[in-house]
């Protein structure tokens, strides 16, 4: 793509639309125009013109002047029709949806090679957060150990209010409803699917791993309570909703899970909607990234940026995918968790490797033990609305991960 | 530049050439080796065979077959002779040092033009924080209002001790000396010179400004006593070094100053030797950035990061420099300051433009007043041992740059 005029076709006019929209307006000097925006309501009330506006797909994906789609809807399902159609006409792509991102990958990978034709997707990771092209382009030849953070703002805001000002879970997050934070439907959210989406894109950019949604953890924040929150108090710890992917050896493992956050790590630092990102590197050491993660002007403005880099023909280059040594996903990561509960015998006890704590009162029990990551993903226990996870720490030499390594070395070897 | 294998003439192996030497050891998958290393002293004991080192310069400009001069010697004069010949050699260069590349920025955008050939210096801003390559590539289109921060990590370091420990600043700075952090001729470091350096390339590539190093005020902190850091403390706030460089309309002001730090800044977070940075733009609000400033590994891997950005053609487009709209370096920002002194003579009250509140006692004395960058800058009254000056805020709506606002507008209008 050229330095010339870039055309766009943008589909979705509500919240990132919008503020595409008017981050486009008020920024000089790039070179892209609005030619027409296709919604699903043609009777809504609009801030544009009626003839930017058409409920009619093809006028944007069957329109040749048009250069670039920009996907903005809240439809996975339908944006994964669009974006499929607009790389197969060799159109270049921009998505803020993490949902349809994450779920379709591979496919996405593959059409990008095959169309030659890039997609960019900057805005559905961390809103405003370069992160996606920090761990692409800066951190490619650097040995990454670990990226993790906090990848959802709504949650985020849940979790400060909590802990802030004592809030309920309920009462928080209908604030963030009200604010605009919290997706229609919650469970997205607060269920941890969000994040796990992100934290998915984000293990291909830091990592070179493919893995499907559904094969990683997650744990979401709607089963806490102010006892989960006073313990953490007493520890001079946060609860976060952390989503976290790690490398050791050649295994990858990844989950998304509530976690005490200890005093001098600079997530505790992460406020209400922001988000906030730590990345280790062998070198390099921490290095943390912080900033609105969503929104609608942020989220505009880190579409914008990847309209613009179409400007200047970047794309990813995908380069870990195509590192010699091929990395394998891993749940065989044994994490120390708190686990709260009502009733002893909703746990699957034998789950655990060992509980090196419990505590028991009339109104309060909770245990601290070791469990494989793949044992919680099996379960279906610790979805009872009574019991809470929390995780403590990561396991350091995961018996069964050093098990694997071994294997690994015996076969290099042989 | 094309993916080959690239063949690295080395300039120094200090701190940061023995970092980037380890950390292109470890580092699988880039595409660059180590021909030869000049250094200073022959006799010296090495980690390397001495089949890699040379004393003579030529022994790598000449050489046709490196590509790319890595200059990493803490001699800032015979620096700029070794890049300047390397560029006009048509060798691609990667550098760590800021004096250097700030003295002469003007002199190096016209030999990369010339030569056509790249000069990368990630590593020269903020160690290991990918801040020039976010700003050149992340943030060109966004409306960025102002880049500010920590940007010398033993400043840091001492201010920590400071007020965590309660320690003397000569202590501090011993110990700072001691672990590594500060530059034998500590002036650099504790005079604010370290950081202006960095906000002069940080101004370049935030906003397409080019500012010679002495027109910009630093003022160190080496006048900074216990007293200073008590009313800080009052005030629950902290005294850090800040770099800062801010966009109101067409004028850039910059400076680097104490500041008074509030609990809700992120900035305040940031310990010891690290470094952080906070970017402020009109859509995506404020992100941050933070990392080791410093250090052997840290640093050699962002030197690594750029040389492996050459393996892939990248060069610094200086886009916002190419920009219609031209910034014009502006001194005329008002500044609330708080002002320490023992002798109220030693003062020069006419330079203020407001006094807001003095404080009088037997051995401890205050003002907190407005005054005029360009005035601070001008003076040497501020340089007298028993003075300390802290930035309280910078003062919105500053008369005097309104005034060229105005101006300019009846200019471009006329
Ligand atoms: N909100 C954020 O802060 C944020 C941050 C990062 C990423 N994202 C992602 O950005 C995307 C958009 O989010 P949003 O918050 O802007 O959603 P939204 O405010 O609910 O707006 C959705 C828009 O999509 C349109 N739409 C829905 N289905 C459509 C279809 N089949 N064809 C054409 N248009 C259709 C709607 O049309 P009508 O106007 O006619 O109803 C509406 O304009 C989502 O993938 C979201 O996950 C959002
Ligand atoms: N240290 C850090 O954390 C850090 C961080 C960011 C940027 N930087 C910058 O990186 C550069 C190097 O810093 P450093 O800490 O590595 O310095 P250093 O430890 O003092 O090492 C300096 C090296 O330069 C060599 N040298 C000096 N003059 C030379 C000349 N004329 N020709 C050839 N070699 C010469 C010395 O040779 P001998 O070994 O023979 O004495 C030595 O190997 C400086 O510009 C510094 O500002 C440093």
């Amino acid at each position: 793509m050229s330095n010339n005029i870039l055309k766009l076709g943008i589909f979705g006019f509500g919240c990132v639309g919008q503020g595409l929209h008017n981050v486009l307006s008020q920024t000089k000097g790039i070179n892209a125009s609005i030619e027409k925006i296709c919604i699903k309501h043609p009777d809504k009330e609009r801030s544009l013109p009626a003839s930017y506006f058409t409920t009619d797909p093809s006028d944007i994906l069957d329109n040749a002047d048009i250069d670039v789609v920009v996907e903005l809807i809240d439809d996975a399902e339908a944006a994964y029709h669009i974006v499929k159609s607009a790389l197969i006409k060799g159109k270049a792509v921009v998505s803020a949806n993490k949902k349809l991102i994450a779920e379709h990958l591979e496919e996405l990978l593959f059409l990008q090679s095959k169309y030659q034709t890039p997609l960019l997707y900057e805005g559905a990771v961390c809103g405003s957060i370069p992160i996606i092209r920090n761990l692409e382009e800066y951190y490619d030849n650097d040995l990454l150990n670990s990226v993790s953070g906090i990848f959802n703002g709504s949650t985020n805001y849940i979790l400060s209010k909590m802990k802030n000002e004592g809030l309920d879970f309920e009462v928080a997050l209908k604030e963030a409803q009200e604010k605009g934070f919290a997706e229609s439907d919650p469970t997205l959210d607060v269920g941890g699917f969000d994040p796990k989406y992100k934290l998915c894109i984000t293990l291909l950019h830091a990592f070179g791993l493919l893995v499907r949604p559904e094969n990683i953890l997650n744990i979401g924040i709607q089963n806490l309570n102010d006892q989960d929150v006073n313990y953490a108090n007493q520890n001079k710890q946060k609860i976060k909703l952390i989503a976290h992917g790690q490398k050791q050896g050649q295994n990858i493992s990844a989950f998304v899970l509530p976690t005490f956050i200890n005093p001098d790590n600079p997530l505790i630092n992460v406020h209400n909607e922001f988000n906030g990102i730590l990345v280790e590197s062998a070198f390099a050491n921490q290095q943390f990234f912080g900033g609105k993660g969503a929104g609608s002007d942020p989220t505009g403005s880190a579409v914008l940026s990847d309209i613009s880099a179409l400007t200047y023909g970047y794309k990813y280059e995908y380069k870990k995918l195509h590192q010699t040594t091929v990395v394998t996903y891993s749940t065989q990561q044994l994490l120390e968790v708190y686990v709260r509960y009502n009733d002893k015998n909703a746990v699957q006890w034998t789950d655990f490797e060992s509980i090196n704590q419990s505590f028991e009162s009339e109104d309060y029990n909770y245990v601290i033990g070791n469990i494989y990551l793949e044992q919680l993903l099996q379960e279906e226990w610790q979805l009872n609305d009574n019991i809470s996870i929390v995780l403590k720490a990561i396991v350091e030499d995961s018996p069964n991960i050093v098990q694997e390594k071994t294997n690994n070395a015996v076969v290099e070897t042989a």
